[in-house]
Formats: structure tokens, sequence, C-alpha cells
């Protein structure tokens, strides 16, 4: 079975049916799910008497048409009636994932005069007096937006608004479970770069914080620059950023794991985006001395025609032999493959061809760019995207404690010291006692992450020195 | 003492107190704050030995500077310290008074596979290719955006944006507490109203509705019928409808009190600005035949020079006699007051001129047209906005159920019939068996308001007979 089609939560299914009571009715079904290749999860039991007993079944599948092929199975068996198919993700996300929750009470005229008027014209003239109180007296001390158009979602492409929703909650979901910022979604229905920086700009009195979410490059670049220019907040864009600091992270443990220096090794990144750029441009900060930059035409590299603005920039600051030539052949040779492209390029052979003790980090979602069994046959340490394999380069492990450290410092602006500091930190919670192939970064659901995160990030960005308090 | 000055919660301190302790002494401090004209309302002690006693004295002041003038009398007292002085309004605005709350548990591997990748991109997947599965699965299906640009902040004027975001939190509470709706507050920082048109558009496609707040006059007329024409879901600004909705529900019942007819009687209304002309407006609707708007200069009537397109529009469809004169001139003969305008500008003079049981809603806030209860030694019911006399119209009544009727319709507009529907639920709450001069509107914390308003609104704005649903 292809790495792409193992069973999952994300893809699970509950079916109730309805079965002939003997003593292997349900020993039948879940061998028939297993054979299928689902996994079942659970089963409960809704009623029984002495003829039927109806039960819910519920089963990971590999994706919808695998679920589909379950469900006939389960049909097609003999004394079994399927009576209802329920997909638990569309269940999960009916009327959707977030909500908006008073922090005040509001059970008596006294507590709506002090929340609302007349109380709250005093908070308001406060503020007007003191625009900076907002950061005290206002959400904006711990709310950031997550904003999208829509024209990147997930691996997916243009979808527009509506549809990069789910993952904007979802996001904002992770933000509160992970970190305790309040994130609110931002879907622009317009994919105009002069517009999404107007728009920004003007919504930006309510948040402490951007986090940009799924816009395609290069408009991402512009839109990110022009906004932090405009903006006294910090403005980051996870796709880039957040990516670029857990790869960060999991490269120093896995060459501490494999005895190698950041200084040293020769890293090939495959994919020249918004997530590759970044990437190349924070291992460029932490030292990393050599780095080709691949994407279609291959290596990028001084002279070469037709390089748009941004790979001009990129050819400009790596590739220091100006290598030109083909993924693979760049890979040769080369300690570090980190991919952020497209699935199934790369081959155990090439990884074969590689330095001594080779890392590799295939991190297109949900399809490598190599199959991480296949990779692990000849490399020292192997990464992906993914949760059902070791080492997941997860955003999760990077942007709650980033926006936390942010907000907490009361930050005007990001930098890329915050991003080195962000990585250490992540790195750190694994720690060199506890680093080897299969554990080069801490899982997502490990507490100690965010809080590291959000310090280190706050020491660098240090909070303002600002005296005027006011009296609260 | 004149009425603006009553002491209220939104004006509440607590001071810590060390006292001397022997017998009197928490008697001789809760005297003097009582003689300086504020009211004890709580009183705990924090420490206590044989020789000093420390309290925490909680009170309600008229305004800020009561709250210091109290201060200055319990630090003259003998025998007593003031330790700290804490404004309880400031205390309830720090770090904001509403959060971002995830409905979806994120435990563990399998819930986050659901409510994130890889289970979210087939919701996502599934809403491209029907954006109006976005009403099921997402927070469109129960969010409304709480949109100012700051230019018309409660009675204050134009603060700017961030000193909007206090009063927008508190409606964002409001409709969560009252109706179960999910709001949120989007502060512009522009005054354009092609700008404001344009951001609002673009951010619409995660609410559910549009509820333009404290936007001036007549920039909100403009901003609303455009976003009306380009959205494909109602735009309601409260300021204007809201009032609107609430003063057509007292006037039905106090009209019922007084034994009028809304078609009979003559009402005069002082301000022409957002939420007058909509009262104009709805009341026209509602059939009351004969109005006459006032604004500064006196009565609005046809062939009056320098009327602003506005007002020209109002004196077309007012003053059926085209009365000329002041507000008092227009006032005397006429079976109702409507005042949205500034303090004092009646006198009980002027009221004693009216037709027989005249109604006075004199609704300017925090300091009414005429102080009520020299109103009601004339009029035979007298209504205003403050929460401590009788008949307060409050905008609390109306907007949570609407907004709560919009979305459970899947409304894709609002229309005057469902602001007469809701008028109708609200007075109906009241009910001819309970209403009499001191009860014509219910109370805002009557739970029957919003419920009763929703289905009414719902009623009429119909759900869309939407076959297509999707599986979930």
């Amino acid at each position: 079975m292809s790495i792409a089609k193992l069973p999952s939560a994300g893809f699970s299914i509950t079916v109730r049916l309805a079965l002939v009571a003997d003593a292997g009715a349900i020993g039948r079904v879940t061998t028939a799910v297993g054979e299928a290749g689902a996994i079942v999860t659970a089963l409960d039991v809704v009623s029984s008497d002495h003829r039927r007993v109806v039960v819910d079944l519920t089963c990971d599948a590999a994706d919808s048409t695998h679920a589909e092929q379950v469900t006939t199975v389960l049909s097609e068996l003999e004394g079994v009636k399927v009576r209802k198919v329920s997909d638990r993700t569309f269940l999960l996300h009916l009327g959707g994932k977030i909500e908006v929750t008073p922090k005040v009470s509001l059970r008596n005229r006294d507590e709506l005069s002090m929340a609302y008027t007349p109380g709250v014209a005093r908070v308001c003239q406060a503020i007007a007096e003191n625009p900076e109180d907002a950061r005290r007296l206002t959400i904006k001390r711990n709310t950031v937006a997550v904003v999208t158009d829509g024209s990147a979602v997930l691996g997916l492409g243009n979808l527009g608004p509506e549809a990069a929703l789910p993952v904007m909650e979802g996001k904002a979901a992770l933000f509160k479970k992970f970190a305790g910022v309040d994130a609110w979604p931002v879907c622009l229905d317009t994919q105009d770069t002069d517009e999404i920086v107007d728009i920004v700009t003007a919504i930006a009195p309510a948040y402490g914080g951007i986090n940009l979410e799924d816009i395609a490059a290069p408009r991402c670049f512009e839109i990110e620059a022009r906004l932090r220019e405009r903006l006294n907040i910090p403005v980051f864009h996870d796709d880039q950023h957040g990516t670029a600091i857990v790869v960060l992270a999991a490269l120093q443990n896995g060459l501490r794991v494999v005895g190698k220096q950041l200084s040293d090794v020769r890293v090939t990144v495959s994919g020249a985006g918004a997530a590759g750029t970044a990437i190349m441009n924070l291992l460029l900060k932490s030292g990393v001395g050599d780095i080709i930059a691949c994407d279609r035409p291959g290596a990028l590299h001084r002279g070469m025609p037709g390089l748009s603005p941004s790979w001009r920039k990129l050819a400009d600051c790596t590739n220091k032999d100006n290598f030109s030539g083909t993924l693979a052949e760049a890979v040769a040779g080369s300690d570090v493959f980190i991919g952020v492209s497209a699935p199934n390029i790369l081959t155990g052979a090439d990884v074969a061809t590689m330095a001594k003790d080779p890392v590799v980090f295939a991190l297109a979602n949900p399809d490598p760019e190599i199959d991480p069994r296949e990779a692990a046959e000849h490399a020292a340490i192997v990464a992906t995207g993914r949760s059902d394999q070791p080492n997941q380069i997860n955003n999760v492990l990077a942007f709650p404690g980033v926006f936390r450290g942010m907000l907490d410092a009361q930050a005007t602006n990001w930098s890329d010291e915050a991003a080195l500091a962000a990585a250490n930190a992540i790195a750190g919670v694994v720690g060199d006692d506890k680093a080897n192939p299969s554990f080069i970064v801490p899982s997502v659901f490990d507490p100690h992450v965010a809080p590291a995160v959000a310090q280190a990030v706050k020491d660098v960005l240090r909070p303002p020195q600002n005296g005027n308090g006011i009296a609260a």
C-alpha cells in the first residue's frame, strides 16, 4: 500500500449496521472491515434483541473512495444491513469549529453597565487619549488575525475564501489550544495584492499580530513585506516562517545525531516557493554555507535564463559553486535533502548517491517527495509532514508559541533573530540526550514546546519599556 | 441632583481602607460614603487584628469626578488610610471582554486529523464545489461581523477604531449572551465610504450577517445601501434599525395604554440623523400618517433652503401640512415626542402644550432631551435610554433576536417587513394585560424577548428552500 493510503482518522466513518444476532455476527463484520484495509476504532451496540443487534461501527479509511469501498463490502455481507453512513469529519465541522465567548458576566444591570454603556464610555475615552492602551483594555492584547485569500489552501490550490475557512478555523482552534492565543479567521474575497494590503492595514487596530496563511507565492512575499512596513504589529506568514523554524529545529537535531555541523553541510532544497524560500533564508542566517535551490527548471543558478525576481534573488545568495543541473544531480553528494515540492520526485537510488549519513526531509503533503520507507533504506534520518511517520515536521510546533511570545512582548515587528531563537527552543525540547534518528522534533502534543518557543521569542523581541501605565 | 448624575455601577470603585479597629469604624466609613452621594454595594474584610481592620469597600459613584471626591472624603476621615483605589470598570476590561474558543476537542492525533489536516481538506473541497455549504460546515452559519469606523462611538463622537473596540466587544458579548450569536468586532482604520464598502465586501465570506455600528451619518446610509446591493447576506445598521424597532415597539404599547391609534397620532421627532431617520421611516411603514422631523434648523419642510439630500428626502415624505417652525412649536399639539438628539432641549412647559395624554420618548444618552421626572409631570408616558428610569428604550431588545432570526433563516437580505415583525414581537412580550405607563417595553433581561424576535424575523425572511444538502 502506498504511503499516502494508510488509514487515518481524517477519513473515518461511522456505519450503523443491523445484524442477525448470532454468536459470530460482529466478528464477521470486523473481519470484513479489516480485510478491506480499514481499521475498526469503535463498536457501539445501539440496540439488541434476541433476533437482531444494531451497532455503530467506526473505522478509519485511507480516503473517501476507500470509505465507500468499505461500506460496499459491509452491505454485501450476508445477514447485514447498512442503515446509515456518517462521515465523522463532516459531522465535526457542522456549524464551525470555533465560537466567540464572553469573558465577562452579563447577568444583571450592574454587570451590563460596566461591560457596556454607560461604563464602557470611560474605557473608550481612555483609549482615544492613548491608543496604546488598547493593548491592555481590549482583545488586542491577546488576539491575532489569520488572514488568507484562499489562493493556496493546503495542497489543494486556489479554492477561494469560503473553502479556506475550515482551515483558518482549525488554525484558530490550535492557537487557543496550544498557546491560549485568540485567533480569528479573515477570509478575503480578493486576490489583489494592493487590496489585500489595504484591507489588512484597515482591520489591524483590533489585533496584536497578523498571521498570513495559504496565500500563493510570489504574491505572499510582497504582501508580507508591505504590511511589515505599514503596521506596528508583527506580520508572520506561517507557510514561510513557521515551516522554516520547524525545519531548522529538526535539522539542528538531525545533524547532531549524525555528527555534522550546519556550517559544513551541503543542503539541496526542492521547491523554491513560499516555504522553500523561507527555509533557505533561515538556513543561511543559521550559518549553512552551501545550499542549492531546485525547482521545475532544475538547480537555480546565476546566469540562468528566465528567472523570476524572487528566484533571481535566491540564485544570488545560494549555490556558492553556481552548480547547474537536475535535482537528482544536485542531490548527489549532498548531506541534506529538503523537499517542499511535489510527490514522488526522488527515489531510493537518488538517496544512495548522497553523502555519508544523509538526512532526508520529504515534506510534500500528503504524498512526500519519496516514500519515507524507501528513503530510510539509504538515509540516516528521514522526516516527513505526515503524522503516521516518525519525525513529523509540523508548523503546530512553531506558530502557537511564536504568537504567544509576540503578544507577550507587545512586539511591533517580527525578526530573523526571533525565528532562530524559536528554532533553537524547539530543538532544545528534544535535547542532546534524547535525540535519535526517529526523534529529532518533539511531539506536537508535547506541552513544553509552546512555552519554550514563546519565552525565546519574547526574549528576543523584548517588551517595549512603557512607563505610562493606566490606572486599572 | 441632575438625572445624569445618579450613581451607577458603570462608575463603581473599590477602595482598600485600613481602619482603626473600634466598634464604630466601619459605620463611620459607610456613612461618609453615603453622605458624599455614593452608594455602598459591597464591603469585604481583607484582614483584621485587635488594632486594625483592612476592608475593600465598593461603591457606585455618579461619574469619575464624583469617584475622586468620594476617595478624598474617605482619606480625610480620622483613623482611616486609603491604600488603593481600583476602578472596577477598567479592571473588567483588562485583556478584553471576549475570547475565541474551540468547539472541537484537540486532545490527540485523531481529533487533530479531523479538525485540521488531513481531514479538513475534504471539507474545504466540498465547500469549493458548493460555496453555500459554508453556511453549514463553517462558522458562517452563526457568525456576524460588528463593523465600525469609530466615527460615532456612543455619544462620544469620532474616537477612531481602537477606542471603539470596547463597545464592539461589549456588543459581541451581548450577541452571545442574549441570542447565542457569535459576533466579531471589525474596527476599521478608515472613514472613507468607498474603502469601507470594499473592505466589508471582501471580509464577508466568513459571516452570515453584517451589523454596522457607530458609523456617522450621512456616511452610514450610503455604506448600508451599497453593501446591501453587493452582498448576499443581510446588512443591518443597528443605530438605525435596532433603535427604530424598539421605538416602534414601545410606541405601539404606549399608544395602547393611552388609547390612541398609530394612524391618528401626530409625532414630532427631534434629531434627523441615523437613528431619527430610521425611526421615521419605520413609523411611516407602520402607518403613522403625521410626522414632523426637527433638527437644528427647526422643522424640516419642503421648500426649506439648504437641505442635505437625506433631509430633503425626509421632508418629502413627512410633514403632511408642510409645517415650518421651531421644535417647541412643532411639539405643541403633538401626541408623541421622540428625541434622539441632544440633552435638555425641551421643558415641562413644552410638554404641557402637547395634545392630551402625551407620550415622551427622550432618548439622548446619557442626558435626555428633558429630565424624565420633569416630563412625567405633564406626560402620560415617559421613556428614556437610561437604565435607572422606567421604560428603557434599549437596542439590546432588538439586535440579538434580529440576527438570530436572520441566521436561522439563512437570510440574504434585511427588509422593512422584518423590522415591523420584530417590533410587534417585542411589543407582544409585554402584552395588553401587562402594559401600563411604566411598562411599555420588556426588561432587557426578559428571556422571552430574543426568541420571540428571532422567530418573527425568521418567519418573515423565510429560509431558502435548499434541496442540495450535503451528506454529513
